[in-house]
């Protein structure tokens, strides 16, 4: 136990190594382990209970806007994959493939033409209209880039929707619908701010007419896409032959949706709220709210325990409450425990805190440690989850504020990106330009807002600027 | 419309050709689809709507018993999966390989070796036990036996609980809890009568030490496994070397079981259930418990919707309930459709309905048709429903009775299985015994039941009787 006592805490500052900093958080926090099978990772149980939380919390709001759960073949034919030409071009370079006697299949590096062909079947008369249906499964990528747990891994999980419309309209609502949801996931659920928009040509979907997406800043000064929902128009529809026959009798093409988040929001909640003490989870998201930590000493277990057991039955109506039981670790093992594990708030009860009808509450972002009255600990504990859930998402929005500056010239913008900030600048439009600016810093336009004014500033390639962007090196 | 009218309804009575019947049923519901990969299905939203009504109360179960949820790679690099011999051989011949620069690696046909694997890792000291791990995934069996939806995929889904123990009694406790877990599932949920007990060493899961497991009887007289729980002793915990430091200082091997339930209980839904008129889904298992059907004529639209929006609110709290408010479609079709889709509960609410203060209820097991009055049609329903759970049950018990015949003989034995019943009958305990009885009926020991008392009956070789056992064909 010694031993383990010695290497249970970070030892790697944030500040000073993120790279770092987050693969010790992750592994020690038991959120992830690498895997024998390069690229790929282990979820472990507290990983895996933080993406059942972000898939219950999303997959009510999807089922509360109509849409549907099912599941598709892992295995897609290559011929599928072949017939919207982008979308081939843009994924068999990551495709891993098994073969049959008669055929080539891709494992699933998206889903669209396995899906697509289906609807095809399905899709008859206006009355099947709209299909609003979503996925949640395992995907596979093998692509060669450097891999990092939860942010880019060979496998991994996500849900992907898919819809399919009798209007344009309807499709375009579609999108922006399904991006408010996922702005709604990951701002008042994960606390995480982000940057709403649509993504340069480049950067778009194969196969999409565009692509909206959010965008988050990580402390290492790199984007993350935090979620992406396309517009595929008519791509897929035309090369499936996705018809159908309206109520004035003629026969038309449909519009679809596709979109998704993944695992990799797991990696964001740990690279955005962690510090040095270990993972900090937005109480919204936290599949544990509060760990009860007794402090006893022989004679007076029983007492502390039975307390202990009684706050726990009192809070676990409203919030999943732990009662850290133990013999065999000390309180102070417990409390670092607890604190690389990111739980929002612990409770510690011990002989005087009985004696005083209080607990000692000690809250995980700020560290804040003060007692409170038995008799008012539901309130008490309600009041200081939203609180901090409030500031957690205040924190992440100032660091993002902080980092993001105006650049105007091209020095200033290789300045920006040199020193991890994000950079807001007017762009031309021109796809020539957007690849200068990508071979010369390594970043590239994350996100183009929506609903933006005229610039009238100068692009920095000294062109005129058709709108303003945002432009960062990404995961 | 009309053309679809035509095909709506099941046109293959169960009771003349089970097979089409079944896929007959499978398609119409819209449950599941054939897929372009041969012997993969597609779920379709009503699927995997139970598939997530069947997951749900496994996993709470499972929580409540303390297992946790993971998720491991998909890929499982083969080295790994020869460690264990017999392991290797029982599942070698039913994998997909993919293959990189260095390695091949099997795509995952059950997930042992990865998890042991890392759990080697894990383990370090009695503290770190027990572990009790599930994973909800795809698995791929690429056997080229016949396939058919639900029942035997190339794809399909399951969970596979993974546990880990400091004694051999520890494991055997595991292994009889989640059976349990199992049995309450499919006989309380499911409405499914199954037998427990024991495999034979022939049936016995590949690097167990034994295999209990669950049958049940299907209409055309085959068994269906409907789950296994399995000890693996120590074989896998030797070839993985997964060891722990007990309290007493001394390190030691641990004992470690297996189980899963599959996709493959939505396939015993159907077929044990099912009828003339489609899928009969118990109440407790039900995605939807009660569809409203309007009844209208053009006046009286306001005043009967407006009924039918209050009756799905009183009833919201404790049922999920649709109000099929389609203008497109006649409440005759609909009618079907809920039939067909087997949802538990109808109510009709026309009219005259209204002027009664009451709903036409009809029960679709029975097909019963009753009025009920509004004002109690939460008791109504919900009497309902606990009666049609428990009447599905007797009726799935009773079928299961009625053909089961006791055999004393070869000859027996023969005519039973050849008229579709299973047999109950003594065994000598002989493998060869036990493969003849193979080679000459195409039909196999399902299960050994627990706890029996010693046979004083010959085995149908004319050897002393060991045990009894049931014997069938089986999927």
């Amino acid at each position: 136990m010694e031993g383990k006592k010695e290497t249970q805490g970070i030892t790697i500052r944030k500040s000073e190594n993120v790279p770092e900093w987050y693969n010790e958080v992750v592994l020690k926090s038991q959120m992830a382990d690498f895997s024998p099978i390069g690229g790929c990772m282990t979820i472990r149980p507290h990983g895996y209970a933080v993406w059942e939380s972000i898939q219950a919390t999303l997959d009510r709001m999807l089922k509360d806007t109509g849409h549907k759960n099912a599941y598709f073949p892992m295995f897609i034919p290559e011929k599928f994959l072949k017939k919207e030409a982008e979308h081939f071009e843009g994924f068999v370079p990551e495709v891993a493939w098994i073969e049959d006697e008669n055929e080539r299949y891709a494992i699933r590096p998206t889903s669209e033409t396995i899906m697509y062909d289906a609807y095809s079947k399905w899709i008859r008369s206006w009355r099947d209209l709209p299909v609003l249906i979503n996925q949640w499964c395992n995907i596979v990528r093998w692509e060669t880039k450097v891999t990092k747990i939860f942010l880019r891994t060979r496998e991994f999980l996500w849900q992907e929707g898919h819809t399919v419309h009798a209007t344009k309209e309807e499709a375009e609502e579609e999108v922006m619908k399904i991006l408010g949801l996922y702005t709604k996931l990951v701002e008042d659920y994960l606390a995480i701010p982000v940057l709403t928009g649509k993504k340069s040509k480049a950067e778009t979907f194969p196969g999409a007419d565009y692509t909206t997406c959010m965008e988050s800043l990580m402390p290492d000064g790199k984007a993350l896409q935090m979620g992406t929902s396309h517009n595929l128009g008519q791509h897929f529809s035309k090369v499936f032959d996705i018809k159908y026959l309206d109520k004035d009798g003629k026969e038309k093409g449909v519009y679809q949706t596709s979109w998704g988040v993944t695992t990799r929001l797991i990696g964001a909640l740990i690279m955005v709220h962690g510090d040095d003490k270990g993972l900090v989870l937005p109480p919204r998201i936290a599949p544990i709210h509060v760990a009860i930590v007794p402090i006893i000493f022989d004679k007076d277990k029983k007492k502390v325990f039975s307390e202990c057991e009684k706050v726990k039955k009192r809070l676990e109506g409203d919030y999943t409450v732990h009662f850290d039981d133990r013999d065999s670790y000390s309180a102070g093992w417990k409390f670092n425990e607890w604190e690389l594990k990111g739980v929002p708030i612990r409770l510690e009860i011990g002989p005087k805190d009985v004696a005083k009808k209080q607990a000692v509450m000690v809250r995980r972002d700020t560290g804040e440690k003060r007692p409170v009255k038995l008799s008012g600990i539901e309130q008490a504990v309600s009041k200081e989850l939203e609180s901090m859930q409030k500031a957690m998402f205040r924190k992440a929005r100032k660091f993002m504020d902080d980092n993001t500056v105006e650049t105007k010239t091209r020095a200033e913008l290789k300045k920006a990106i040199k020193e991890g900030k994000m950079a807001k600048m007017a762009w031309c439009g021109d796809a020539g330009c957007e690849e200068d600016i990508k071979d010369e810093t390594a970043a590239t336009i994350r996100v183009i807002p929506f609903n933006q004014k005229k610039t009238s500033s100068k692009c920095v390639c000294g062109k005129k600027g058709c709108c303003t962007v945002y432009v960062s090196r990404a995961y």
